[in-house]
């Protein structure tokens, strides 16, 4: 609400538009509304294309199908991320058209097909094992309406394979690179690009690995300067983090 | 070299216009060419906006000057982080351009002046403390190319002072957080903005804060979604970053 | 025993009125009882409200209802804390009136109803995934006699949510802070109230929390001041803290 | 700005007293007068008894000074903490009243004298070493207008020491344990007192201390059910914290 | 091998009482023989009242039972340790006098009965949960022939049930103590006593406890002098250990 | 393809053997070829001795039999890390040859017989404990075509058991030291020889072990110069690396 | 205080050898002469040959020479650790028969020559980098009557050096090891005898020792089983305890 | 001291050449004599081309000058690690030929010419910041006899750098990897050649390397299998290491 919008608002009460316990109701909100909040929840929550979130760690299937059950009445789309494959099961019932993707364990319902953008995200994965954090991530920049490349198994012991896909991954606007391990694909792909890459660590690996820590701190200690990093195995927040990059 | 060049080079060979040993050391450095890294060379450091960067921790005051001197040659612009005043008394003496930022410890040279972008980054910091962090930020944003807006001392403690710069905050096309102790500024911005946030933890901050780690961890944690990180105090790299989103 | 019990004891064995081993037996004893130990179990144990507690972890069901079958004949309220369901039914059949919080995983039995206090303590958290611990904590300050205030999912990345609420907050007289992944939270509610803020780190996260890690040593290094922190996941522990303040 | 006041500004416009803009002007400014900032500013700054508070470390000399200079003609009370002899000798020059405790490394300026309450605040220290962390703390809560009694070298290793004082320790409304090497007072008085406990883990001691983190993973294990943690060292915070529980 | 034996040989072989081959094959040997590993082995496996020690953990239930079935056949009592239930119905079936301890997960089988010393050992711990510990420990300590006195569940949250057993305590010779949470009974036993204390951390908490580090750190950074700390939960190396003392 | 290779091409083409479309073929893959990566390929795939290599670890058992299903149509030996019984069942069905190393969870399948080296590896442990981890690097060494001599239960403790083996250490190539614990023994064994000594720390311990940490450390600390280390648990890769050491 | 003292008081008091507010006096004291608090002051401080100890680590010069003027009233031998030499120098200053030991950083003055046991305490370091802790170590045995044995510069890479002192090693009644880096004399030397070991871990070493962590951790994981540790560097505690154990 | 020794001995007792007190003098030496120390001793100091070899951290001035000068007088080559320019000096004025790597650290005394290797050790480093590293390694294997290769700046943010050495770095026998930050260098290089790759991480970086644990996990959890590391900043350890597998 701004200036010209108070000013009118006065004006209807001098003029008994309106009575003065109207008055005092919208004066009243004017914190929360001024302050946008407001404007957040149309970004996030009423704008067509964007999906409903759900992180089901730690909750039980009743918990994620209810919250699903009442997401459904909003006629909107519903991410689910991961999701068990008995939570799965559940929302499948209360919804033909849920789908699953096993490796990722997200769960997608889509009301709306989203409209995908021209520009692309690649998704770059040093190993077979990271799969289930690509996975995570492709289906979260895809229902945020992100076109996107996966590039699987370019992993830095064997350097050819990804220099065979630099015209696809120079392509991109936005590059995300999943790596276990020591995680030096990160820095390699940093170098060889001028795009923003958000780097994901994830836990594969074992011994000195240290559930992730040493990808993640490989991945902080980049040397190549364009690498921002995002928690270990967050597929979702890496992908999200992309979208918002893709879309400006 | 693409396949046209390539054929045209065996044209030319087959005709006679270059011999065989022409052609093969032509082809010879085909690898090099080909896979781009000449490019990005080009991206990084013969075009003309983008500046030479020298890391100055752990280098003498005669390397520095040694560098500077021959990079001086090229004409370009230059920037030295994390720069002691010595070493600034130094350059001063072979580039009396040189300007030194004393509390972000940089050294800036500029020969063509930057063009800047019409978006701007925002850098915004929790403390007083933290602005060594923000300086070394804002120089590299500068002479990068971009129009900066820095907001400082908005901690979440006292968070209505946050509130008051909100405009300034979503007017930004991409915004860096940089904050110590808790670094709990970087979720409360992430959760009022829709656009990129690169946080910064730093080392600002004593016992428990382990030189950084506490706001390192607070930040890769984050629950607001659009939140990626860098090192530790490494406002170099988050400008860094920023500008090649700011410029897409 | 104090000056003047000494020396009536002194007197009565003068007098004949006790022999010397009766005054020797007695003053055998003062170290304990002029050192106030009992006092303490007074506070703790004796006190009619005062519940007894029993904390579960690493107890085997039989363990449980044996010390449950125990307490009972003292005729107290008992508190266990970390309590699977299994136990409950264990004692459920020792224990009509035994009642299970699922979440919380905590048993309650009530042999006297508890008086609450006029004031209250406000219970707020972050997410819903924090819901264990803020049941712990809840079914703790209640049985100790507390009114108690929740506040559930008002993380800071949705910071209105949080807002909305300030009345009930600020009208507290002690506020427990649930939080888990960067644990922000706790820094903006004591930036926002002048009351004392127990913060609970908790394990909730994945990756770089570390186990609780990150919303530990955030709370930790709160730039809020009236801020303490008790140790991760440690609801009963705040609940108790809480209590002794609310009753001040 | 409640209901009240919104509806007598709403007449006062109606009825010509005051023009559109100053209508305008005071509703603008609404968010953060009801969103309660402005009384926390009250609480922390306004009020006569609560001081000014500067966090030097990492300051320069001439920065301390600076903000001292203008708090200077707010005519309130000061404190500055983790401050130099040297901060100490440039304030003086422009404040004859400045008192510097040298071991708690603090700086005082009395403008108003704080009126004390009658319940105090007890500091117990485990050694002679951790006197620097006792002195802050001391320092804060006396400014803060507490009532303080300070109880020095009573470490767990001569458990005697301790007990002597049990009396002076059990009349405190509230208690501050500082303690470094294995932290191990914190649990032993937790355990003999029904009072709030503030731990304030230091980093005395050496080797497997680890700067602190001996005693700072010590108190919040600790097996006492009243004690909460600050962070390391941090004196300051403990008196803060027990000053707000002090003056419930 | 001493010097007179050398020389006896050598006189053996000049009378001729033994030819060149049987010399050298001495001589070869005198290597071992000499550097004493012999009586290493005399001390710990020869010697009547020690017994054999198997480490089960990581052991499968068969490797266990085979080793046990070879060391019977040398008819020397026998203590393994970190057995499961399984493995002693293993042993059960090739050794009737085979013993379970079910808290210390000890299997012990006795050949010879030892002789016990006449000091004793003092094995004290904070909380019952640390029992398993204990009885590991005591197991150990009594098959190796020593006195035991159990003193449990004497935490210094209520520190006058430790003053009450001080007498038992200040009777032993050497002490274990064994505590997990904050580890702080190490340090008040250790400013009791005269005597060796051997401290156990035990894995015995949750959150920032860390599996055990929490004590293990208080333990080592003990402020009482003459208190020495082996692993988290080695109650049979704690054993062994004070068993070697209490033998001096 | 080097510089003759490249002219002969020129030369089939001038000649008109070749057109000029299967020229260009050809040289556009002239980096990867001439970068050598086709070589190492040759080194690690394409050689008769050498083996596919599948690492299991978080792969199922479906993938691992089709991954060993499409090798076997290549007819080259095969070995399998980390694998399963049910892997090794599934992969028994469909290849009689597969043979299962249970401690060390390898699969290997022999197409070809490798010929062994004439000088030999060494693999060193300290305990019974330690045998998985010797196993897979017993396996990988044999199937890479070393010959190999293991040597078991030869930890500092009993540090005679280790001379007694001291001919046939020294007689190795390279040696391989498999420790967990403290890993002491990397440490003796390369204070006693003079080849290069790759120390595998292992998880074997617990407590203060943090999972391989304190062996790990060990290792790199070393105060015996030979001593190089690899992962926690890392049989393969020390087997790999001794491998390579031992071919040159 | 026993029984027969506490008769004797009453029946002086009976018979009016004293009156009512003596006897009161002595009685109100019971509780910590009777906990046998004085008996361990007596052990610790009136006891002839035991020295007062000084930790001087955080002290000022001023406060260390103020703290020794008072202790040289009481006439009895005084030890200070982690001295410097400024320190020396100013309590030169006030009594000429200071002596300094500057490796080991300590300060002795004796006032009665202390008597030596007859079994002696060996005292093993690995390196001569280690000096500084065996120095304090050797002082404090020394001082605190005790004959002992040092024997430097035996680490495990040249492990005959060890041998070739296994005699007097063996010949020790408590044995302290003192090793940096990977720590592994103790579980060497543990092997070798069956006496208590007392192992020292030092912060002697780089990189991934992490100040002393790498030999700490190692030695809580010693494979031998008689070692138990002490804190980092302190030498001081590790010959206090052998003290212990050596007058046993 | 083998069989036909001994055997020469006995003989020549018998003879009546030796009388029995020197035959023993000599028996009683086997252990260290055959146990083959001597025959390390011999590798290690005696034989021409080793020099002797001093760690100067930690140690004075004047320690280190008397160890050059008693080393001296055995006219053999000598290197001196972590020296400090004041320690060259010293030699300097006792030793003419003595020099100085500044960068390296490093003093050599060359009394006898090492003979160099045919095949060589390359030391390849990601960044200038690494060269301390590179030339105390260098210098260590120059002393050692072996023929060195040096490539500097060829971190993997600029990869094609490291490309073009890519004929140099096949061309050697074993490999050094010198590289802090994120130490990924180590694998690109593993994954491209055939060769044992020793990975030296370095505590070059800030922030989140945490003084090069990041390198030192990135490096340990290497996804190429060549690769072994050795501690931080370890260059000496790394040429050892590579010195021994070149002169296989």
């Amino acid at each position: 609400m701004n200036k010209q919008e108070i000013k009118k608002l006065l004006r209807q009460f001098k003029s008994g538009e309106i009575d003065i316990d109207e008055a005092v109701k919208v004066l009243e909100d004017l914190p929360f509304k001024d302050l946008g909040f407001a404007k957040i929840d149309n970004h996030r929550e009423i704008r067509g294309g964007y999906p409903e979130v759900i992180y089901c760690e730690g909750k039980t299937v009743e918990q994620v199908r209810d919250i699903v059950e009442f997401m459904l009445t909003k006629n909107k789309n519903i991410l689910a991320t991961r999701a068990s494959e008995e939570m799965y099961r559940a929302i499948k019932e209360i919804c033909e058209d849920a789908q699953y993707n096993k490796l990722g364990r997200t769960i997608t319902i889509r009301k709306t097909p989203e409209e995908y953008t021209d520009s692309y995200i690649a998704i770059i994965a040093a190993g077979t094992s990271d799969l289930p954090v690509v996975e995570e991530a492709y289906e979260t920049a895809k229902i945020l309406g992100n076109r996107v490349e996966k590039i699987i198994d370019v992993g830095v012991a064997g350097i050819h394979r990804l220099f065979a896909k630099l015209d696809i991954i120079r392509g991109a606007k936005v590059i995300i690179v999943v790596a276990g391990m020591e995680g030096a694909l990160a820095s390699v792909v940093g170098g060889l690009v001028n795009k923003p890459v958000i780097a994901v660590p994830t836990s594969v690996g074992y011994g000195a690995n240290f559930g992730g820590l040493s990808s993640l701190l490989s991945m902080l200690n980049s040397c190549a300067s364009g690498v921002s990093v995002v928690n270990i195995d967050n597929g979702f927040g890496a992908a999200y983090n992309a979208s918002i990059i893709n879309k400006l």
